[in-house]
């Protein structure tokens, strides 16, 4: 491609990034509303027209901006993706789908990634300037976050999540019905001695598992000793630690709300502790990610059925751009019981 | 926040996100172009009149448009990141850091993620018209594509990988030096029959290892038996068998080029041949991803610097933002060798 000299400054071009499309309409002969009209799907113009400019725009290397587009068409086809922890096992299955879905649907992510989820705030600011079509967002916004985006019509999706006051449309696994089956399944097979590992407070599912738990296990009389990790594998073989110390070292099962906390569990209890996993103790996790059907591991755990999460996501979110006045819903979708090999189960 | 009713084009604001600066020079009583100045870093204008605008620009939720901003600045603060396999276990980490770096240098990022290295060529064409100011791709790229960026003078940083005959800059973690210090280890501890696990073709940094570790058993007359995997855990289990197969079980060590092809070979390894690790086979990997160091793994492997790789690919492309003559240069940083507990060491 020929290097075009720009004018000082370019009007639809930003930057030294080749032809404008004055440059283009000078070599068609044609206008500059006419090229933009060219590049602009569902626009009028005449068949041999188009033809004349996009020759010339091939021509001279020329791409329509994006953005001097987004001026006029009020799209810039850029999707904000906030997500935290992404160096989670779980979060990365999750940015990929929704990147390939996303990319298939003509968007682009323009991604924001926190290390906990009460970051959120700072990141808000640094949205709006880039006049995004959408967000999804999997960390926890507060009503008052919410409501900045309904009230400058970016349609958001909250995933994992749901809105409190404010309404937001929602796409979750259901972590109560997937904790409670855990749970069920734990008692039907006769253990008695639980522990938790939960996550960090700020944690919308991780909140959830923990009360799921919590409250299926008091309604069976049974009062669990608890440990609050951080999601890592680390807090996993700490966790264990901790709760091996608390209870003496009577316990049947360990709950614990995320999978990669799971498996610091088994490789703790197994190294630290010379317990067999399943006999000696069961320990389950909640994700299904990668590493949980692992050979060393065979996770018993809830599988999110991310990939349907995720074309969930996008769908709503692409709706909703498209036709602004959508009221927010719901969707839940249930989670897949992996029976695994780390829990004796019934 | 109020909603502003826009007119129907609003000249420097795209979509129902609020008031334009049109709206705010009204009701501060000044001119567009002075609201443009107030929000430019260095532009020329008084502190009263400033004052003026910010409380305005307040009152009304004003945010300035980046991309309006960027037809003038030639600056829309984009880096566009391409990254393949993100659900990879290295990856993540790459991208949360390079995400870290960019968001405190003031920049965001476009994200582009590939299931393979090849499919770049799809990207390069969606990535223009965004205008991004620099990119960083640790995607495999042909001189061809590179020369693209170099014409358009958007200044690229390749990840992992270097530029052929078309001059660009890189960041890259020394393969075949790491490589050639795990052989190194494995032949003075005995080692002599090795079998390799290797990634796929289009893969850079896969290609490199394999290179360097064929050429390093060549220097000891030792032929390796090879099988190509895809760098998941599931190549690595595949990987064992065909290796175990092809040897007639005579395997003293098995080089993985990726840390997850180790994990996979590792399970199969005891799980389904009973081998001691590293007892009775040594398994090495490449990376030091975060399961690597897992109690069930402890793996023998070479960690990349991804911090302080990630810090230099940004540190790097904002300097040729800022001066765009710069010329191109290789950054090498050496891994560091992980002894871990899955290859018997001299």
């Amino acid at each position: 491609m020929p290097k075009k000299k720009l004018p000082e400054a370019a009007p639809t071009g930003a930057g030294a990034q080749g032809a404008t499309s004055y440059d283009v309409a000078e070599l068609a002969g044609v206008s500059q509303s006419a090229v933009s009209r060219a590049f602009r799907k569902g626009a009028s113009i005449a068949p041999k027209t188009r033809e004349k400019i996009m020759r010339a725009a091939s021509q001279l290397g020329y791409q329509p901006n994006a953005f001097a587009r987004g001026l006029i068409t009020r799209r810039t086809n850029l999707v904000a993706v906030v997500i935290s922890n992404l160096t989670n096992l779980y979060y990365p299955e999750v940015l990929a789908e929704l990147t390939q879905r996303l990319s298939e649907a003509g968007h682009r992510v323009l991604l924001f990634s926190l290390s906990s989820e009460s970051e959120v705030d700072a990141v808000l600011g640094l949205i709006w300037p880039y006049r995004v079509d959408g967000a999804i967002v999997a960390a926890r916004l507060k009503d008052e976050q919410i409501r900045q985006f309904n009230d400058r019509g970016v349609p958001i999706i909250l995933y994992n999540r749901v809105g409190e006051a404010e309404p937001a449309a929602s796409v979750c696994c259901d972590s109560a019905a997937g904790t409670r089956e855990l749970v069920r399944q734990l008692l039907a097979a006769g253990h008695r001695r639980f522990g938790i590992i939960a996550g960090p407070e700020d944690s919308y599912v991780g909140e959830e598992r923990l009360e799921s738990a919590r409250r299926h296990l008091a309604a069976a009389d049974i009062e669990p000793f608890l440990y609050r990790g951080g999601f890592d594998y680390r807090s996993g073989e700490e966790g264990l630690r901790a709760l091996m110390e608390a209870s003496g070292g009577a316990l049947d099962a360990v709950i614990c709300t995320n999978d990669a906390m799971a498996m610091g569990a088994i490789d703790c209890a197994r190294a630290t502790y010379d317990l067999a996993i399943p006999e000696r103790l069961s320990i389950v996790g909640f994700d299904g990610v990668g590493p949980a059907t692992w050979g060393g591991y065979q996770l018993t755990t809830i599988r999110q059925p991310v990939r349907r999460m995720a074309q969930a996501a996008v769908d709503m979110l692409i709706e909703r751009i498209e036709q602004p006045g959508m009221i927010p819903e719901q969707r839940l979708f249930g989670g897949e019981f992996l029976p695994g090999r780390s829990a004796r189960l019934g």
